[in-house]
């Protein structure tokens, strides 16, 4: 299924089909309706439109797929659960009763586990997809959670991932991540590419707070000056880690070279976008950036990206649940484009008013 | 099917049962996340327990209910589009290809239209409800847009669905509007109950700007001129209208009578519900606002009703289609209750931690 190599270069990424925007916005025009009334449901259908290259675009096999790992200094206390939570929310997820797995079941989505780097070894499942680069990453803190070698590892599999479901039909992807210790990975990630003071990046995470929150912030100071001055993105990965994370922004950069969706979850994910913008900003342009975190820092990284989230519901959970909550408005912006009636359809009076 | 009186009363509605909301919170903060991680998604799930007094609130049947009227001065070109698009924008929801029917279908939601008062007779359909008050309010211009004894029938009609809906198992109900010219009489609402100036409250309603923009600000100073010094919520139904507005008004004081969620709309829904509120403020316990619409002056509203609305998406076409968008929200708070796992069904470590 994988071809590795220890060279890695981000995929190419195809322009979206801006010669289409003409006729897309006249096929959004002449639906009865005051024009532009849509609003931003309006602003998706162009948008899958320009990503597809059709003024028909078809949301195809969607999936959910949570990349799991887990992160070396989770054992420093950074996060107010014990690592070995990682597993088992992996299993609550597997057996459909974690939130990401009750939410895509009541959106009607496909959702798999990826197991990126999680420390245990987990059953076999139908559902699990077993890509374990390392069993959790080491402990940045005393030395770079990944090596470079590794890190290439988790970049490849991630892509090889999305190969598999394009070669399947697939054209839209919803990642997310479970991880323990990994909002401290994001922390980092966002203070070194974004150039931001690393307490502006800190957030609560899983709820630390008080003095939890100031033992988070006081061991992420000395992991951070432990690999200072380490700002390009595969150098951060390896820094930091984790293995979710990094083969989270492979299988972005693949899904936009395949011309697939990417619905952008929250803090963390977004820390993988924030990667594969760095490694190929043209990713951006299948992004759409789900929701609004409640962590604070995530705007930092959403307004780095030019991205405008769809929902604003202080969400925190991570596991796409952002992600899959917005999705509903995708498949929306789809039935507006095919199934709206146009004005001379409909024989309703007034278009020439409303296109002036 | 109706009780109808020329006398009026707004009916007793129940408080919320407040004594459940520590049971409800600990349902959720019981759930395998951390606390408090899905934002909005558990307030709605708490709210939904409070109205309808159970700690595990389902959602039976929901509906979309779209009430049509049409208005008298529509004649004067307060609206861009000609006032026989009313109809024949019904006529498209009925035939399931407008903006509304589309996305109630996407989104697995029953939908029927309510004539309020149409100005011509509509030919019977499965999902039609006949319940005319008058064909199209009078010119506001001139006279009053409807008496007050129209006025009692527009609310005793609209309670009249309401209880027909709850007796067949209904429990949440999304109303929304159609009606050319009344994004006219929501301005004229919103300055009279509000007590701002009207400029304030006019927004571009279907598409109005510079000219036709101006036109609109005129023809509605002169209406608010003919009617200096109406504020209370019944009179000024009477004063401006619409059928569909004064239907949509006495259904959602209704359905609050009866414990039924009730999604608030957009800028006219939101003046509908301003009336409601004014008859009886505890309305407002049993509303969830949908979004936040496109259409300027809505704010001005919501924030008068202490309104959180769920989505910012910058819709303005009405036909309860904000409601709709918003309403897998809703489900997936349902979700989160009924299904997610708790911290020792799943086997997770840390509640203790998390619940400090």
């Amino acid at each position: 299924m994988m071809s590795e190599s220890p060279v890695w270069q981000p995929p190419a990424i195809p322009p979206l089909a801006h010669h289409l925007r003409p006729a897309l916005q006249a096929r959004l025009d002449d639906k009865t309706k005051p024009q532009g009334s849509l609003g931003r449901i309006e602003d998706l259908a162009l948008r899958l439109g320009l990503m597809q290259g059709t003024v028909r675009p078809v949301l195809r096999q969607p999936i959910v797929l949570i990349f799991a790992g887990d992160h070396g200094f989770a054992a420093d206390g950074v996060s107010p659960f014990p690592p070995e939570v990682t597993a088992q929310v992996v299993r609550t997820i597997l057996n459909g009763r974690a939130g990401s797995a009750v939410l895509a079941r009541q959106a009607g989505l496909k959702l798999k586990v990826v197991d990126a780097g999680v420390a245990v070894e987990l059953e076999p499942h139908p559902d699990l997809l077993p890509l374990k680069v390392r069993p959790g990453t080491r402990n940045a803190l005393h030395e770079p959670a990944l090596t470079s070698a590794e890190v290439t590892l988790c970049l490849q599999r991630g892509a090889a991932v999305m190969r598999d479901l394009a070669a399947s039909g697939c054209n839209a992807v919803l990642p997310g991540e479970k991880g323990i210790g990994n909002s401290s990975a994001g922390a980092l990630i966002y203070s070194a590419l974004l150039g931001l003071p690393l307490d502006d990046c800190i957030g609560i995470g899983a709820g630390h707070r008080g003095a939890g929150l100031a033992h988070k912030r006081a061991v992420l100071a000395r992991v951070q000056a432990r690999h200072a001055g380490v700002c390009d993105p595969l150098g951060v990965l390896a820094a930091f880690g984790g293995c979710e994370i990094a083969m989270m922004a492979g299988a972005m950069l693949e899904a936009a070279s395949l011309r697939m969706l990417v619905m952008v979850d929250g803090y963390i994910a977004t820390a993988a976008a924030l990667v594969a913008a760095r490694l190929a900003p043209e990713v951006l342009d299948y992004a759409v950036f789900a929701h609004l975190s409640g962590d604070g820092p995530h705007r930092h990284a959403v307004e780095a990206l030019g991205g405008r989230p769809l929902l604003d519901l202080g969400l925190r959970l991570g596991e796409a649940t952002g992600a899959i909550l917005a999705w509903p408005l995708l498949r929306a912006a789809v039935a507006v484009l095919e199934e709206m009636a146009s004005f001379e359809e409909a024989g309703v009076t007034g278009r020439e008013v409303v296109l002036g």
